[in-house]
């Protein structure tokens, strides 16, 4: 590749949903669902009923979901459809629409929380092989870089800070930034914190190579933040190698699903990502709140987000949110790119936007950037 | 960080393994031990006896394992310890023997394949709380770059090749790489083939930036493959997003942990790695083979490597193989930088090697390199 491209640009982006919709009363019903079969289980085994502080986990309806978590439905993806199915469309769709090849391709980097597969294989061999990504030129290797990434909430904006660091080094000129996630897989049907929020999805972002004139980016405009003080709020108790084999009771349970403390997200997170952490991140650009035309939070919760937006609104930020309205619940790291596939209209020559990762470790993770090249966008939603 | 620090060289490593040793005779009675379990249960259940192919998945010796493996002993971890642990007892010790302070690192990336805790919280974030890496400046949030990266056997090299990545991009100054897995919460005791094999360890590699001239790497001596057309060798069936709710059953069968078709990848990897794979890696640096002397390959299996190690021989390898001698197993994203910190001796400046990681996806990821300045590294072996 030739030295002299070492800048970004998002060049094209696509996400695919799956078709499968699951309205939050269709939620508040399969809790419901869940809470009669405990029940009908616990007299059975005479274990006593449920308290009415375990009775409250299982409780939610359309109404309250609205109002405090702002999300309408989501979608979930079938049986036997994991990760790699969803990225897979996504990428297919990118192809498909944009004109480029999969020999295009130099590197491939996949932001989930929901691999595939535990262990192996990781989900970027396995989309080299279901894309047919080239990578033999007759006897000789074609090389392909790339790896799974996850941090949390934050696993899409870390992999664009990584597929950033290739290319500026000039170590990969076209990389396929994979975000997806099936996370309807940790679902806890017993706790209505998540089960409320979230959905699955599979987005696709090519990233190229440009002269650093033209680069979207710059080293200074990527800004990170790790906190493991306070990694028990958002947490996946059971199933990782610090508690490999859980009974069969605690599976009963759910500690294999993720589990999350709302009221502590809330209050650790609403004035960090609304305060601290976005002036250092604009401070580290030479960028001031005003500067943001345009600004894609990780969508946890449209309520939550809401707050954080009301405090940047305070200091002086008048640019517009993108989202996807709550149609499609917390999609961990296919969230931000499916908000800038839906609104792809508004990332036009010359705006200045955020893409702002927050979450579970906790962590966090910006990027600020400048489009210099309309952003190519396409989804499979009506 | 200064604009002109865009070279990378390995400062100092540490490698920690846990007290308990598991040779191969208590292997292969834990593994008969799993067997009188299954034939109590399955006479008990009237289901028949193990048929003679099962029972050979069960069966193994000292003798068989030294002489196909070439492993000995291998060390476990306790219950209740986890990749984390294994990671903060070696980046301790890296930090208690080499005079830099948690203060000094800017990024924290952590390679394994066996993360803590499913989901979230990240290692690299519990990393950070647990080695008390600062992440305040009085009011200012102090920036911390990171993430959990994985690509199976590949792992950490793929994580080297992130963090030279944001290293040349002048992105990071000073990368705390970590290579931890517990992989004996992946071993499935009803199957020898990695029963056999894996272990459990922790590395920590402090990565720095330096002048470019005294670059012991650059973007060209980073060459990486992928290819997901036989994902299946390697592979952990049931417990990823693709099958997250194995049955009572298939838990029972250890669908939840990894498996190996250990003869398709030896009939793959080996010839591969052996041949187009080495030869594109130094095409891409310009180096030959006989220019490399040291080579630190994934401890797959040393029987496997001495094949590949015999295809270079024949190629013009005069090098020397740093490993860690199979007394420690297959410890996954740990094996290459535990081989270093045992052999560090052998990193005298001047000298030329490489690091061969390869395995599950199918993955390869090599880097090779220069040492220019003398290797710090401790360990807590004997």
């Amino acid at each position: 590749m030739s030295s002299s491209l070492h800048g970004m640009r998002l060049d094209a982006i696509s996400a695919y949903v799956p078709e499968q919709v699951w309205t939050n009363a269709r939620v508040a019903a399969r809790l419901r669902l869940e809470r009669m079969r405990l029940s009908a289980r616990t007299a059975g085994a005479d274990q006593g009923a449920i308290s009415p502080d375990e009775a409250k986990l299982f409780q939610t309806s359309d109404r309250w979901v609205r109002r405090f978590i702002g999300f309408t439905e989501r979608r979930f993806a079938r049986n036997g459809e994991g990760t790699i199915d969803l990225a897979t469309q996504a990428a297919r769709m990118l192809f498909a629409r944009s004109g480029r090849g999969p020999g295009d391709i130099d590197a491939i980097v996949v932001a989930t929380v929901t691999p595939s597969y535990r262990h192996s294989p990781p989900d970027s061999a396995l989309l080299q092989h279901e894309l047919g990504i080239p990578i033999w030129r007759g006897p000789v290797p074609r090389e392909m870089k790339g790896a799974d990434v996850s941090l949390a909430c934050s696993s899409w904006v870390a992999s664009l800070m990584f597929s950033y660091a290739m290319i500026r080094a000039g170590m990969a000129a076209s990389v396929l930034l994979i975000g997806a996630d099936r996370m309807s897989a940790a679902i806890n049907w017993r706790d209505r914190s998540f089960a409320t929020v979230l959905g699955d999805a599979g987005t696709a972002t090519l990233c190229s190579a440009v002269p650093e004139a033209e680069d979207w980016f710059s080293p200074s405009q990527f800004w990170s933040w790790l906190d493991g003080g306070r990694a028990d709020i958002i947490r996946t108790p059971a199933g990782g190698s610090r508690h490999p084999c859980p009974s069969r009771q605690e599976l009963e349970h759910g500690m294999d699903r993720l589990a999350m403390d709302g009221a502590a997200v809330r209050k650790r997170l609403v004035p960090f990502v609304g305060g601290p952490a976005i002036d250092a991140a604009l401070a580290k650009a030479g960028w001031r709140m005003d500067d943001l035309d345009l600004a894609a939070l990780h969508e946890a919760n449209l309520a939550l987000n809401a707050s954080i937006v009301e405090t940047w609104r305070e200091r002086g930020f008048r640019g517009k949110v993108l989202d996807a309205g709550g149609r499609f619940g917390n999609t961990t790291s296919a969230s931000i790119p499916l908000a800038l596939a839906l609104n792809a209209g508004e990332m036009t020559t010359g705006r200045k936007f955020g893409l702002i990762g927050f979450g579970g470790g906790l962590s966090a993770s910006f990027a600020v950037g400048t489009v210099r090249h309309p952003l190519a966008a396409w989804t499979n939603i009506e």
